[in-house]
């Protein structure tokens, strides 16, 4: 691919698209621009202030059709973005020019209870697309911890994993169907409202997941399950890390039980939880705690698998087995869970939430070599995440402001990249790449694994205009300007 | 993408290829080449014969690269090709050239207890995958019908699907990591021993259902699950397909229950399973029978299922409830099931086994028309299928040999499709489209779909030697020669 030189976005060009979109669709105000210019991933982790030029708000697919022809035709950059609760630098504008908003495309299209789908505008909160089907009766089963301000436009984009992906996959697992846009202008359909599909190349999940940078989601029909009738969240405590860790695959393998959720944090997550909710949680002084969710209709069955759990969780060291089977209970202990990234961002003055994945057999081993590089670098570790699927929030806290700290942050972060890859991990398991870690996929793929990758983005983008600068922008590779 | 013009298989070509693999690992015999050029595809199904000009069997991931780089380097066309139990044509050598056997890459490489994954090679039979897992309590749910003779490769480029879709999804949902050989005999791994992965494209699943066009895969890692304990099958007839066909979502949206097996036999099926397996099945002048597997650990849990579901069962018309909940029963019962293609090659001189997915409201209507242009053109019809994933195996069935049948197949075919994608549907849910379908894609996709797939094919194959022909060989577009 090569570099391309990209057009600015002049007074003549926010005129056409004013022309293209109507004048309230589009801002080049600075603070509104300076505002949808970032996620949650803090400025502080890159080395300069990224702007978008303008920013639009289409409010269809034709509109977002129009806005790619132009753009395409005048090598302009577009980076779509949803709610801008990313933690991966995603939606930040890495070459300027037009930041794509989804917030006035936030419609519920269909709810098809024969053929239990939903069908959604990338714009609309996850966590409504959950309410929506369980008024009915279903089940969305995506479930990230950002869900109440996500957009699923954003969940598609960086195939957003969560509290359920156990039992039930990643967001992709429930894609089914994507309309698209490609860089061109062309709008695609891609699958449909089909559970298999043998036809062809199956693109949908290929954008699932790609940033942006192949084709811009304008509509998405997601799969919906039956609603479990009732639903018991555990909340266990063990003495230490390596029992808890150690514990929590025994739940399938001897318990025989696929869990909902099954999620790990250790005693510095417990206390930031705490401090940041202004609550206390049973057993905070426990090395760590596992959160277990069980679903099922059955009232006797839901009690036997406690039960055996349960067992179980004392065989194998657990302090204490906390039941929340109620609204209030479960949603004190999820509310604590979900906030934890918040509350790093509250309390540290410097640091970097990762979204490390392992095989789950490698997750001591990932914890081990996290505490032994923090020591090593004087930083405190605070680590959380999904056990279940070997995806840890392993985070790196400086406790002040210190000079040096984001070469050391780089060193600490190199090393425990190499070492993740080394074990058999990557460097995301739901957050994505995005601009925070692009300059690290040489370290997890070769180059001719970066090469495939930029060949599939020129067949999808030859012109290299949507969200350059994203996952393929390794120091070796010539894309794109700064 | 332009028109390749290949190379011959040459003597000189022979010896190269010897020299690479060993003399034993290349044939040029007439009959072998015969043998390996076909799948369960009938060859009248075709204009003409497509014939290897030599076969090769590599032992080894560096046989296979050796092999794609002497290929790519003379311009020619490899056919990947697992044990030819295909129903699409897959692995018919379309431009000639070499047909690259996996059977002697058939070894099971490891049994992970601690991931639960296993390893395998492309070679092995899919039943042995199965067998292995159980051994350790565990469970591969990829059930193709062939699978007691389909090599895992296969069901890996077509995307297999089975008689277990509805509960745990395709082949692709079972795999984690792909190594492929691309088309210059580069070695890659996607994806690994990891439960989700937002780290670059996800390519691992793009090369799923790809049909071998974009890489030839030569390791497979596969997820595994928890055994359930016990498995109890219900066979339940009902007095016509439209009561069939209507209480089958029930089971999921009314009895909760996501049934691990959910199959349609109309009554021609059962009367065909009968005749080849010289048997009775019970009812069998019932008008359709459904199938439900369901499984669990707990009797009583299993128990209440079962008896939730007979209730609903009789609450919509069926007219008896058969439980086949020993080893015996099931045995005939998924065999009666599972014969059915062949039953029908046996019986039938002329005839096309559909595989059309539509969503499993339209069902009803698939067949509506099924059975109209049956009547139009003449033909018999046996329906069976996956009823549980819209995914029905519309039969057209010859009763005799007649002049001009291939004329009124292809003219009902194309009626058939249009009304398929008309209906929200398309041409293949688990066969894949291969040789017997390529001509038909314009049908499901425009000229801008057709596009994109020639571009990423070109991406992963630029000189276009990798089972050339197969998914895009429409009419209106360039690609391959005869």
């Amino acid at each position: 691919m090569n570099q391309t030189v990209y057009s600015l976005v002049t007074e003549g060009v926010v005129k056409d698209l004013q022309a293209l979109l109507g004048p309230s669709a589009v801002t080049v105000d600075r603070e509104k621009r300076a505002a949808y210019s970032k996620d949650e991933v803090p400025s502080f982790a890159f080395d300069r202030e990224y702007l978008a030029e303008a920013v639009v708000f289409p409010r269809s697919t034709e509109d977002v059709s129009a806005l790619m022809k132009y753009a395409n035709d005048h090598l302009l950059p577009v980076t779509p973005r949803g709610a801008g609760t990313g933690l991966s630098g995603g939606a930040v504008p890495f070459a300027g020019g037009i930041v794509l908003s989804f917030e006035k495309m936030g419609r519920i299209l269909e709810l098809d209870r024969q053929n239990l789908t939903i069908t959604v505008e990338p714009g609309v909160v996850t966590a409504e697309i959950t309410k929506a089907a369980a008024r009915e009766g279903l089940l969305y089963a995506g479930d990230p911890c950002s869900g109440d301000a996500s957009y699923i436009g954003g969940n598609v984009a960086e195939n957003a994993g969560g509290n359920k992906v156990v039992k039930y996959g990643t967001t992709g697992n429930s894609v089914l169907a994507l309309e698209a846009v490609l860089a061109d202008g062309t709008v695609m359909e891609f699958g449909g409202k089909r559970r298999k599909d043998a036809t062809g190349y199956d693109f949908a999940h290929l954008i699932v997941g790609s940033e942006g940078t192949l084709a811009v989601v304008t509509k998405i029909t997601l799969k919906l399950l039956p609603l479990p009738e009732r639903v018991v969240d555990l909340l266990i405590p063990f003495p230490d890390v390596a029992s808890a860790i150690d514990f929590a695959p025994r739940i399938q393998s001897e318990g025989k039980v696929i869990p909902s959720s099954l999620e790990f944090l250790d005693r510095k997550s417990i206390r930031l939880a705490e401090r940041f909710l202004n609550t206390s949680l049973p057993c905070d002084d426990a090395g760590a705690h596992l959160i277990v969710q069980l679903e099922g209709n059955d009232p006797e069955v839901l009690a036997d698998e406690m039960e055996r759990i349960g067992d179980l969780c004392f065989a194998h060291g657990a302090i204490e087995v906390f039941v929340a089977d109620n609204r209030t209970t479960r949603d004190k202990l999820w509310k604590a869970r979900k906030c934890l990234a918040e509350a790093i961002m509250a309390f540290y003055p410097k640091y970097s939430l990762e979204d490390l994945v392992v095989p789950t057999s490698e997750i001591p081993k990932l914890l081990e070599e996290t505490t032994r590089l923090c020591r090593k670098y004087g930083l405190e570790e605070a680590n959380f995440g999904h056990v279940g699927d070997g995806n840890m929030h392993v985070n790196l806290l400086f406790p002040e402001e210190r000079p040096g700290w984001h070469e050391d942050l780089e060193e600490l972060l190199g090393e425990l990249y190499d070492f993740t890859a080394k074990i058999g991990g990557t460097l995301s398991g739901e957050h994505g790449i995005g601009l925070k870690r692009q300059k690290y996929m040489c370290r997890v793929m070769d180059g001719a694994q970066m090469e495939l990758i930029r060949r599939v983005k020129a067949a999808f983008d030859p012109k290299n205009i949507l969200n350059p600068g994203k996952i393929i922008n390794c120091p070796d590779g010539g894309n794109p300007p700064v």
